[in-house]
């Protein structure tokens, strides 16, 4: 007698490494310290995702992956936790039928957008994703006072909503999520928006009030065509790094 | 004939080398730089508690944990010296029964809210212990012109009424000091402080005198609860660098 | 039968492997990340110059060199791709017969300079060739809304002809180019203008709108002089780090 | 037929190898990039003083240390190659008895004082020697436009009278110099002067125009005291890491 779902049916162990990869790539490259997660849609059950064990990113194995339900079931606990937050994925796999990919994080150059009223733009082409616009989640505004986590259906539902049609959402006083149509355009976009942070605080600085001749709209889908490219190059060299000190 | 306290009691050697594996893990996080210093009060005997002797904390070793009375006496020195600042660790075990871990630091980020007049807030969840306000400890109030040490007993009773029933306190032109009720969630706090420090100088800046949307006191509240869990992760990961570079 | 541009001629291996290098000097350096490439001019054949096939520069070897003629087509390619933005190099090398070598990088500190109405300036000796004056070509001036990108000969030669008789310029919402007579000053002259930017941010931000002491034009031609053996002192450290780990 | 200046005698390998590695230190800890030197004055020859030849300093080894008499004429050249600003140490040995070791860095967080009316202050105990005031070198004061390196004796002798009593000076444009009773005292002003640098960027944007509570006079006296045995701590550290990688 087993309540789980049932599972979406065997992955392949290329897939399963690259994904339990990019959780170190994320730790790597400053996305993700101790904390976040990032998951990946079965690619053969569009009902189902993976993700790690309730651990951090930087220590994530093959062996660590697990599936889940779109309500954020287990499909084989076999007695490893859950993140509390995983509900952000599943309620955006839902909502989201294009993407394919979902990173959450809290990295400290990103955070400030989600406490300001100042809106991230796209500094520059490889960041241009961020050029339509990017919403802010206040977990408070429907749900009063909170522990600030998207831990349960109701806020994952609310979050999803909140990101709306966008391919990113901060989340007031707690992180972000990126998202993408695979694997690989989410990590690029997630490591992006923290780079892109970083030269934004730069920016605003320095232009003390002036213009800032960030990526317009028409420039903002025009510079992410090539970004899927760029997104292959950049995981060649980080999937490598983990490859020269796991061997898997 | 020896002068020297009682000691309270010998100690697991897993607990000497997670103390001492502390130092490391804060040195490794940034938190300390070749000064500070961490405390554990005794497991057995909460009239004492156990530390390194003086010596950077990156290079600290189980062989160098030494145990301490509350009037910081060493109980144990065989010849090796004591930090001059040893009082601040003493004087908080005393007049809070409930913190049993204390981390002492100068982080660079940190410093500057010890010497302006805008108040530490907590910047995101994880950092929710210190919603509840952050006190300044500024030593020539009492003592006039000093050395700027914690350096004897009335100077730590003097800080230790400072931080009162907080958690954490800074230090004026000198550092700060997080407690936690373990040495998991001292430590995870420390860093967290360090981090917090960095998101609240890109959010200020980025306000420029706007409101900074930071967790509320009763956010505070309920967000601290998760963090003893994100502690343990934490910690489980920084414990493995460490037990994978010194083999204890 | 095969279309491509004749060959200048074969390249000592000395020259070939320290062009590699430098793609990973620059990538050590926080000069590119996984984005951005370095030329230089073909020692025998002015109209020709060598590049990396498309990859992240961190992981560039000899075996991955290409050459060009400055029309940017490739003479050797074997199924190797190229870069996008190939038409950066081939059109400076028409345009300034003085220059030997191109990099272009998108480092964080140095976009924002080309985002607002603040210009860069030598803040210290080392990157007085700054000192000049440092243009900025915003793409959409002569082409509209665009993917940002140098992408073909026409954008390459407005890039050249806004860079004008300088060696450097900025690209709105994208990244720079530094250029040099030879390799080790262009590679030089990347990292300085990255560690200037960083440096300028500070400067402004501590200026508070006063008066920042830079050098002045006559100070910065002086000041160039001797840059060109520190160039060559640097390039020794930076040159042994990538033996060190490759053995070429 | 030998022109060079008398050693004035042979000093121990422990000395020499100490040198070497404070190089190394300063590299590692960020003071320091491919340029900057430091020194010490002989042990038993007031007139002479050891630094490296010309190179990098994250590569000096102990063959690479040079003596030189105080007019900054080299012992025993052997063809090796001297710091175009050897000066400013043998100037600042002429003028100052009280100094055995003398450090010349770039770090990019230090210029900026010296390029804007702003004061570097002590922003912590450590830091301490920077509470008497830091005088800024503006060598086109007395010499107009110049390459901006205090290249022969006359600039050098401009520059220990801007620094008069005083154990530090900014230059315009350039660096800074920290200046010690020992080379350990020396090493560790130069990292302290970088990290205080860092803290006073964030500490002045900070406070807005608002008070900064720096130690005053009185406490900088005081608190530098405790920072000679904060210094050999450091050094127990610093030296370690060096020791570890050279066995030197």
């Amino acid at each position: 007698m087993n309540d789980e779902p049932l599972s979406g049916g065997p992955v392949s162990s290329d897939i399963i490494a690259d994904l339990a990869a990019a959780s170190r790539i994320l730790a790597a490259q400053g996305v993700v310290d101790a904390y976040g997660h990032v998951s990946q849609r079965h690619p053969d059950a569009p009902e189902r995702y993976l993700m790690s064990r309730s651990m951090a990113p930087a220590l994530v194995t093959p062996y660590d992956i697990m599936e889940y339900n779109l309500d954020n079931e287990a499909c084989d606990a076999n007695g490893r936790g859950s993140f509390l937050e995983r509900f952000i994925h599943g309620e955006i796999y839902k909502a989201r039928p294009d993407i394919n990919s979902v990173v959450h994080s809290h990295s400290p150059s990103v955070i400030p957008f989600g406490l300001v009223d100042v809106k991230m733009q796209a500094m520059f082409h490889n960041a241009a994703f961020l050029a339509g616009g990017v919403p802010v989640f206040d977990i408070s505004k429907k749900f009063g006072a909170t522990d600030m986590l998207v831990s349960d259906g109701d806020k994952g539902v609310a979050f999803a909503e909140c990101m709306g049609i966008k391919d990113i959402a901060l989340m007031r006083a707690h992180g972000s999520v990126a998202c993408g149509p695979t694997l690989q355009v989410a990590v690029f976009r997630a490591i992006l928006t923290e780079v892109n942070a970083r030269v934004q605080h730069w920016t605003v600085a320095l232009s003390d009030g002036g213009k800032i001749a960030a990526l317009d709209d028409e420039e903002g889908v025009l510079a992410d065509g090539p970004n899927k490219g760029a997104a292959l190059r950049g995981w060649e060299l980080w999937r490598k790094d983990v490859r020269d000190k796991t061997n898997w």
